[in-house]
């Protein structure tokens, strides 16, 4: 049977003590003057021991023959109803530095075997909102001249994960086609990385050279 | 009065139906297969008629004898209980564009007056789980040779909000040294937009002329 498009069939407002993934909750604090505040705030109930929310791949693909490249995923996300563009990401699993995760999840979702380059700080997703955080993990994935197909994924009972190797040199024009598509949303942090390359891209060496490098 | 660290006092479960701001709910919908699934997600109740919930404002600052720079807000978040390192942001308000709500956060924020020079697609925070999102505004603004202080801030009542002016080409590296800060965590886009650029200056044309650039 071929895949349909998912549907959202019902939203239902859901008590902290029911969820089992997210929390809902408010912060009282005292603020730079000592006077009291309150604040409202979410958070994930999966964090691991080590503090961390998620772990995101930052993919660089490198081939032969062709340009660098790097592997987004394309998935249904129902918190926004849409298809979402992003690097691949996942939660860690106890036990699991960020690393290990980063090399396993990528795996899964993309078939792909990868080293681990460089590891960020913890990062904060949307700190006015949530106490949900990450490190992204730079992971390089070297193929041969014979890899031309793409290896199996590894996927969970219900995951439909579909995945795009993109040129580096085409990456903020494809996210902006993508974003113009029907249902299809980018990831700001994805966003964010194109963006970043594109800006250097198109000032050339004017930054830069101001800048002293 | 100097200012004191903020401190959080408590933390408690707050019901939907309480919040002002923030919601968690439980969505019912049917996957690729057909198959009736549940997800757990949050929301923020404050959306905009335009549909966007947060506006950000990438900020390049150009002075005639100096390296063009951006310009970061360090504010205490009590969700992450840290002093966060963003690019300035805001909640849309109603009746104004994304553009709009920019240039007035920016001038509330940190008293400079910025030109939109771009406007990024609607983007996903975290799409796992919350259906918050965002458009980046990019912002230039030009101050002249006599401008060497810091213009004033409009900032609310309770906004305790430091400014801090960073060289382009010194913007990875200081994002690293602020997360390495006792409780300072750096926005995971704004490190994105750092770290795409750090990458394509490491690189140099490398990866460009591979890609055909």
């Amino acid at each position: 049977m071929p895949p349909q498009q998912p549907t959202i069939t019902s939203t239902t407002d859901l008590p902290t003590t029911s969820a089992k993934w997210l929390s809902l909750h408010q912060i009282a604090y005292t603020d730079q003057t000592g006077r009291a505040r309150l604040w409202e705030s979410t958070s994930r109930k999966t964090r691991s021991a080590s503090g961390i929310d998620v772990v995101a791949m930052g993919t660089i693909l490198l081939h032969p023959s062709r340009p660098p490249s790097t592997i987004l995923v394309l998935q249904y996300r129902p918190p926004v109803d849409a298809t979402t563009v992003e690097w691949p990401a996942g939660l860690i699993n106890p036990g699991e530095t960020p690393e290990e995760a980063a090399v396993r999840e990528l795996r899964e979702e993309t078939g792909y075997e990868g080293r681990v380059v460089e590891t960020s700080p913890v990062l904060a997703f949307d700190p006015g909102m949530t106490s949900a955080n990450l490190k992204v993990v730079m992971v390089e994935v070297r193929v041969g001249e014979e890899g031309e197909g793409m290896p199996e994924q590894r996927l969970e009972e219900g995951e439909y994960i579909q995945r795009v190797v993109v040129p580096l040199g085409e990456l903020y024009e494809r996210l902006v086609e993508y974003s113009r598509r029907e249902k299809v949303v980018v990831s700001a942090k994805l966003w964010h990385w194109a963006a970043g390359l594109e800006f250097a891209r198109r000032w050339g060496g004017g930054w830069g050279e101001g800048a002293g490098l």
